[in-house]
């Protein structure tokens, strides 16, 4: 076992770090106080000035322009660009593309790469991933009421969706929708590429979370497929195959989305901490004096290093064994580091005082925005379940044996 | 002991909400989705409604037009009245005018009265309560930057407040200043009575809650008081008492906060079991059948009873025995009740999943506008010490004994 | 609403209060550190003088010699007794004794009363209630494996049971047994009076509890039933109606556990404040004026309060409405007052050190003794499901109607 | 970054698991339920097997007879053992022997070493650490009460000891007394060798923890030391060197306790986990079928691998930077794997119902006898103090620069 991180790695997170020290965090009141459209055009400069450093795409392979990181080394990556809500943003490794590229690249053909993927992985355009619905249970893609119906070459495709993030402005989305109903429960459902334009595509609303709609690749939308068509050309791998390839999409995305939360929570303890030893209280002691802050910290930093470690190991484990080896792991991380997080964010909020509760620091877009992380890719209760059930499924054999 | 209520009591409760149920939970979701003075209008029509059916000012006594209910009985009006965020805005007691109106009423000469009580109680007007200052610790009154000087017949008062609620719209501020800054730590301060329209006092900006600056009643304000002159008749109570009279306010104003809190509570776990009974899984069965539900459900309903019955006792005992009797009580209720709601909120949330998060329900509003509950008034922290340091401190003069 | 004491109860309880801190603390640990039959000739004396000051008995009718106390008042007695591991046992309303007679006095001939009521409410004999079995499910009594076959006059017994608090040296057991194998679930079983001197019936062991066996009424027994055979006179209630009898008499108990609880809750917080403001730390400053501290007082101060008034109102609501209309009250109070009770009195334990794990004081008792009590009578898990469901049936009926 | 076990130490560790499961396991619940001197004997010959197997003394170096293992590959083997209460004395590497070698090892003179060190590596007699005293805050070696005068060529110690772990029947005491009560307050404590048939050396008793007095390696004494004369050779390390000695052996000791607690959650948790596959409820389902059975093993497993991974990353610093290095990573499992592991052991107590309150599993010795865990070498409060102030002092110096 080794806990060190490699030389030439350590120096690329390090340069990322700094970049983001330098350039971004100066500018993060300014971006969360502002809408998506508003701070494109910079931060669009940004994402210009991570490309020169040779950082851009740290997570896709060296053929795709990307740095070709491991998951581990991209988890290690995420933890630093998860400091800011803008680092995955500004690295091109930001949810939801991030997965779509994966998609593209492992099942897409070569039109639909040329197509969709290459301007993706330039950043030239943005994607949604357009799944959940609004009536069906949201942790089972069993389940779905979407259809797209085969016609001569086309699929005509009929349905709802909603938590489709980053719909708005998307020039295409990945839909989920049943082509085959009659067939064995997870054979129904295929993916379709759908480009936004596409006659029928509409976005009824982007949803207001915590009241705030947000704009472009910051919402979630709401979005109607009314008799929407597209050529049998944009069906993405196998007719059918569409609930495979969302576990393929989603193992990794609820690892990368682990991986993220430790940045948050390293942000939050952060800003728990300066502002502990800053804030004075009645005769000049600093808020750190008091019991209550130390005992924050010191079970803030020890449930951080456990998530840390714990979402490392998955994404070694990944590495070398592949996602079914990591299956119990992942939803072991999902709901325990979702849950650090938010309880980090709030201690943080708590040791701010009023001041937490402001756009004067982060603390109040994560206890906002990152509520979610609890709910979406499964709920905390079913990876509860689905964890105990896989490890108590081991001892029943061995009890049967 | 008994734990019933008395059949008129029973009978104002009842009305009030039958009311609520009837006029104001179908138009919630409107309210919720607009700004303050876009509805203003309609819930100025409602108030009117309220006067007409004789439920108006609960909390207030008798002369000055209220119903006159004790601390216990309005702890109950109250539960009612939370089920929604506009109950208590509805019918009159809603912070900060229902404690401004307390103290008007006790310390206020009759000219104070004529000219800012008697509108207040008549819903004419609003006001705020301006204590808490962006750079000094709020949970401790003695502490204050804010200075009042005495020139002639005027004070003239500098500093900065924030968090000043619903300022914005307010006919007067009751401010807190320091006036004797040589006195004895509990006797620097003083509370006047500033007019809105004073020349120099400045509303800086709508300080923006989990992102939204908010408007009107249902906002917090920034405040800059730059050299305000008023007469010296504006000076409520006598000079040097202001720490007396906020702890005056402040007292009751927490076991109003946590009366209202029970009322959140019940409308979260009432939305909670609706959700869990409609929400089908796969196989139609529903989600109420899942034991993490149940779970849910029986750990909030404990809570619940038993947040409620400890607010409850408490307000009996400030009935019976005054505030000094129940000040532990007090800062037990006001951290036990804070969390138990937040508590029960967050499960509401994870229930609803996505939908949790969207304004389609009133569960997104508590969860953003009420996490300061953990703050204002006293943070948790400060509460637990307070309290266990009283409490300590009986035993240690029993031992010393 | 009431939350006083009425005059003369008060004066009761403050006579077993005082009876306790005169006469059995001071005995307290010489009582813990002896087993039973060393200590039951001083523990005889000691009932003596309760029964001559007029405290003996407090559950009971005043037709049986005792107190007659309401529900509710007994809940107030109970917190009296339980502050001390003797209290109840003292006051002749100890487990599985009280239990017992109120089945006896409900459902009981007059043969029975005069055979096995009298003596127990005089204190001249013990008994047990022999239920659980180790090898069905004990929170289901309708699963039960021991038989009881009639054959002529007589009720043959067959079976295992375990968990048999007091057996040891009890005169009598009140065994449930399945008379009815091919009846409805709930009307399989009967109760069956066994004089443990019959022929058949014996104690396997004392089973050790945390490492202990204990001994006489402080123990828990597993006992084979051999082809013990009863006179059809012993059958208690009708035929076939074990499972009722055994709701009538857990119901009951649920509650006066959660009443003796709260007295464990209050001798531990007691312990938990003198040893924090008695142990000095470096520099002479009390163990009290750290804030950790504070906050185990202030949160065990309100969890207390909180458990406290949920039992109350659930004896309330008994005494008026009937065990029924409190159902899911007795199950919420059964899980949410064992948990505070475990949380307590591991707080006191955490406050005292090294020696909270010694004999030296109570708390390690209650530790190892009272785990149980997330146990017995339905674990935590069972009553959660239980009230959940039964909460959830409420509004499922609602939606559907 | 390697989460990999190398070849040769996963062989290892699988001899000593298959050891453990052949010949411990079967005789473990022999062992709980006899005392140690009756069970001595069989450990001996098991001992000897051990030897004959290869695998005497993991953590010691080759030069006295061990594996030589590091830190970090003692950490995985001290998990394998800590899955039996036997396993760390059968493999000669228990506390406090453990500590002690490593002590004398380090700091002892050539006689030291030939007298005391050698028997001991190779399980001839037993030591004990005699630190903690009943009077004084034993989270803090600098004020002890103990004192050693030096007259002559002889140190004369007085004073009073408990918790002094396996005292009885031990060949030696290394004691902390005070040898220089003017020096600094570091500097004021000295360790001296005292064997205990020195005369003056009494056992008072053996401490009851949680009602058991235990016996042998397997207790913890009080101890008088009145008048006890030792040679001046018997001084360990440099006069003056005893609080010094004590962080060096205290540091370590704390992090294999901790590796040895991840032992205990790992049995807990896999009799958790056949107890819930096997029990049947009604209908013939196993327990295993509820959620919430499923949500504790998820639960268990989640917290389990986090603490694992603390421990082993904390091991692997030590390696790498030594003790100094790791310091706030020791504190920080400290308190987070004993309050893991007694969770752990919680649940799977709660699992097994009644069943898990018996000597029938060996879950009621670890909640009796691990309590302790979050008591002994600083409480959690302490570790959570210092751990917070450290970490916090750290940005108070950058707040500063």
């Amino acid at each position: 076992m080794d806990f060190s991180i490699p030389g030439p790695l350590a120096e690329t997170l390090s340069h990322a770090r700094a970049f983001l020290d330098e350039a971004v965090l100066p500018r993060e009141h300014h971006f969360l106080t502002h809408e998506f459209y508003e701070i494109e055009p910079e931060l669009s400069l940004l994402r210009a000035e991570v490309k020169r450093r040779g950082l851009w795409l740290p997570q896709a392979p060296k053929s795709l322009g990307g740095l070709g990181l491991s998951v581990l080394e991209h988890g290690l990556m995420s933890e630093v660009l998860g400091r800011t809500p803008y680092g995955h943003y500004l690295f091109g490794c930001q949810a939801p593309d991030a997965g779509n590229m994966e998609l593209l690249h492992q099942f897409g053909t070569d039109a639909q790469k040329a197509q969709w993927l290459l301007p993706l992985t330039r950043g030239e355009l943005r994607s949604c991933f357009s799944m959940t619905e609004p009536e069906t249970p949201g942790s089972n893609p069993t389940e779905l009421a979407c259809r797209a119906v085969r016609t001569g070459d086309c699929f005509t495709i009929t349905g709802r969706k909603w938590f489709t993030t980053a719909a708005d402005g998307a020039a295409f989305a990945i839909v989920m929708a049943v082509t085959n109903p009659d067939a064995t429960r997870h054979s129904r459902a295929s993916q379709l590429i759908v480009p936004t334009s596409a006659e029928g595509f509409e976005i009824v609303r982007n949803i207001p979370v915590m009241g705030h709609p947000g704009q472009g690749w910051a919402s979630h939308s709401e979005i109607a497929y009314r008799d929407v068509k597209v050529p049998i050309a944009n069906l993405l791998g196998p007719e059918g195959a569409g609930f495979l390839l969302a576990q393929e999409r989603l193992g990794p995305g609820r690892i990368h989305h682990c991986m993220r939360w430790i940045g948050i929570c390293e942000r939050a303890f952060e800003l728990m901490c300066k502002r502990a030893t800053s804030r004075r209280l009645d005769q000049g002691r600093p808020l750190s004096h008091k019991q209550f802050i130390q005992g924050y910290v010191a079970e803030s930093r020890a449930a951080i290093n456990a998530a840390r470690l714990m979402v490392l190991e998955a994404a070694w484990k990944i590495d070398h064994a592949g996602f079914a080896a990591a299956r119990v792991d992942i939803s072991l991380i999902k709901f325990f580091v979702a849950n650090v997080m938010m309880k980090v964010v709030d201690r943080a909020i708590q040791v701010h005082g009023a001041l937490g509760l402001t756009t004067d620091t982060v603390l109040a877009h994560y206890y906002a925005h990152e509520r979610g992380a609890r709910i979406y890719d499964g709920p905390d209760e079913v990876h509860k379940a689905a964890a105990g059930r896989r490890i108590l499924d081991g001892y029943a054999n061995d009890g049967d044996a």
